[in-house]
């Protein structure tokens, strides 16, 4: 097969592959029907994590189960499924309180697992997925093409602005601050909708994604950045701050704009992997009573609860795509994405 | 009157001070009827706080009222009353929020108001209390003599403690590991048993104090301190950790501990003030989807709550107080819990 492999910064490579095949009796090969690129993807892209061997990259998908091991219960091959960004057995401690990212037997795409075996990223045509029935979702027949970007959304920008949500306890009489305009960005203000959110003020400085915002139920744009933008927040809302802030970044600057944008007694839902040096002011939680809760995402709970509201056309997180390309154009995807040209581009094998 | 005045680190002197008397209209004067010495105050008494000019100190109390001034509207002289340790005008956006530790006038007692006038401490014979309809909190009709133990923790031990099982999310189904024994930490069994914790975890390596854990309804006790004792509560759970940890100290290796004993998906509730350099690590509570919430106690919006159930017998924090003194010999109070031959000293007036 043909896959993403990445081999240095700015160095992603389409290149061919060993066919995944069953190696543990609880695996499953998946024929990617689509996959994409995620804002994560693009820290590896540009070099801000660690350098580490090449490494199969992308962790994104839905698609068909070809194959699956004897130890696999409660799939089959023909199967239409949605693969979140975490593997985890799904009968562990960790699992069955939900949170599969921790599961005692977690993998992630693209890293080896515990004996050593390299595992397939989602930018590729096939991948093997250990733990099958704990990873993967399964949908009742196979959906309509014109579901599966939003489908494809589950498997982690639309779970995981589920989770800031979630997290932040937005909900009816609650104003939420979105902060980022990123796909989960985005996604956040979507789920913040959907759990009732008043209003919903999402910060953004680019006329695309104001756009989308406000197509997914924004009530309000801020484009300053920074304290600059937790004061517009401040202005707008002629108050002490939102009830729930939503990090939807990762960055220092984004995490105290969030603190900064927070009313005593609010609660912050933080899903931006933390890639700068700063620490969570501990003092300043106490003072004003800040509660801060979220994380990396735990998809695979989530999809029962979210998979039949896009199926009934309650809830789409499609348009966070606005570029798609043939998978082989991989690196092209991105380039669009590092250069902010496409909020979320979608790769068709 | 007498009252204790701070001068200096291991210098408190019980001395003449001016009788309080109305200054504005929303004051009300109380009479003290028990105060006592915080946890909190032994950090000042330490020195570990940055030097001040002399102040008056002690911040909870229950008293009688003696006098309203014009704009004082749902009390009146001889009503006994509560003391939070905050002051509060009880309607401002946060107050009305139940953040009133974030009141947009709020005060702090042994501190100046914003136009120079020094608040009363606790720790005296007669206190003039700013915004008293909002701060004070008034007992149907006079309680007996024995219940005032019980009733001088709400105006800070209690509550905080309550606070944390509540930022915590202590209930039902869940394990609670409290780490401190002091006063607060003990009030936060009771208000984890109160809560319906199904199981209790305190961390004590004081037999006195394990004792009275256990008599609040703690249902193991760690004796081991930090790594050790993170490691003991693993040990006793089998598990991942605990579903909530009550951090009620407030030093680095607390939290610590803290963040060492909570499960993947766990709960901090932590209501020690702050006093170690250490920010909350950001990366640890993202891996981990560990939620942090928690501060300084608002503890006159859980009075409605907590009042009933001592005054109708169902929680009697009393025992915290294991030394009761004249008020006269309050540095007295401030050796026995500084050497910790007191978990809690009553002061009489």
């Amino acid at each position: 097969m043909y896959a993403a492999m990445w081999y240095a910064p700015q160095d992603i490579r389409w290149e061919q592959r060993p066919d995944p095949r069953i190696e543990l009796p609880t695996d499953a090969v998946v024929r990617i029907v689509a996959a994409c690129v995620c804002g994560s993807d693009l820290w590896t892209w540009r070099g801000a994590r660690p350098p580490a061997d090449p490494h199969p990259i992308g962790h994104e998908f839905v698609g068909v189960v070809e194959e699956i091991g004897p130890g696999v219960t409660t799939l089959s091959a023909g199967d239409f499924v949605i693969g979140p960004f975490s593997i985890s057995d799904g009968t562990c401690v960790n699992c069955r309180r939900g949170i599969t990212t921790s599961c005692l037997h977690g993998q992630w795409w693209g890293r080896p697992d515990p004996d050593g075996r390299m595992i397939d990223g989602a930018q590729g045509q096939y991948v093997r997925v250990p733990y099958a029935d704990g990873t993967l979702f399964r949908t009742p027949g196979t959906p309509d093409k014109s579901l599966i970007p939003a489908l494809l959304t589950l498997s982690d920008v639309m779970s995981t602005g589920h989770h800031a949500a979630v997290s932040g306890g937005a909900g009816p009489g609650r104003t939420v601050v979105v902060v980022g305009d990123g796909a989960v960005g985005l996604c956040a203000v979507l789920a913040s909708v959907r759990l009732g959110a008043d209003r919903i003020i999402a910060c953004s400085s680019h006329t695309d994604r104001q756009n989308l915002a406000t197509r997914f139920g924004a009530t309000d744009i801020v484009s300053e950045r920074g304290d600059d933008g937790a004061a517009a927040v401040r202005d707008l809302l002629a108050d002490q701050g939102a009830d729930t802030v939503l990090e939807c970044v990762g960055t220092d600057v984004s995490m105290a704009q969030a603190l900064a944008s927070v009313r005593p007694g609010g609660r912050i839902g933080f899903v931006g992997v933390p890639l700068g040096g700063a620490e969570l002011p501990i003092r300043r939680l106490f003072d004003d009573n800040i509660t801060v809760g979220g994380g990396v995402a735990p998809v695979r709970p989530y999809l029962p609860e979210l998979l039949p509201d896009v199926l009934e056309g309650r809830l789409d997180p499609g348009p966070v795509f606005d570029l798609e390309l043939p998978m082989a154009q991989v690196v092209d995807a991105y380039r669009a994405m590092d250069e902010r040209r496409s909020i979320k581009t979608l790769l068709w094998p």
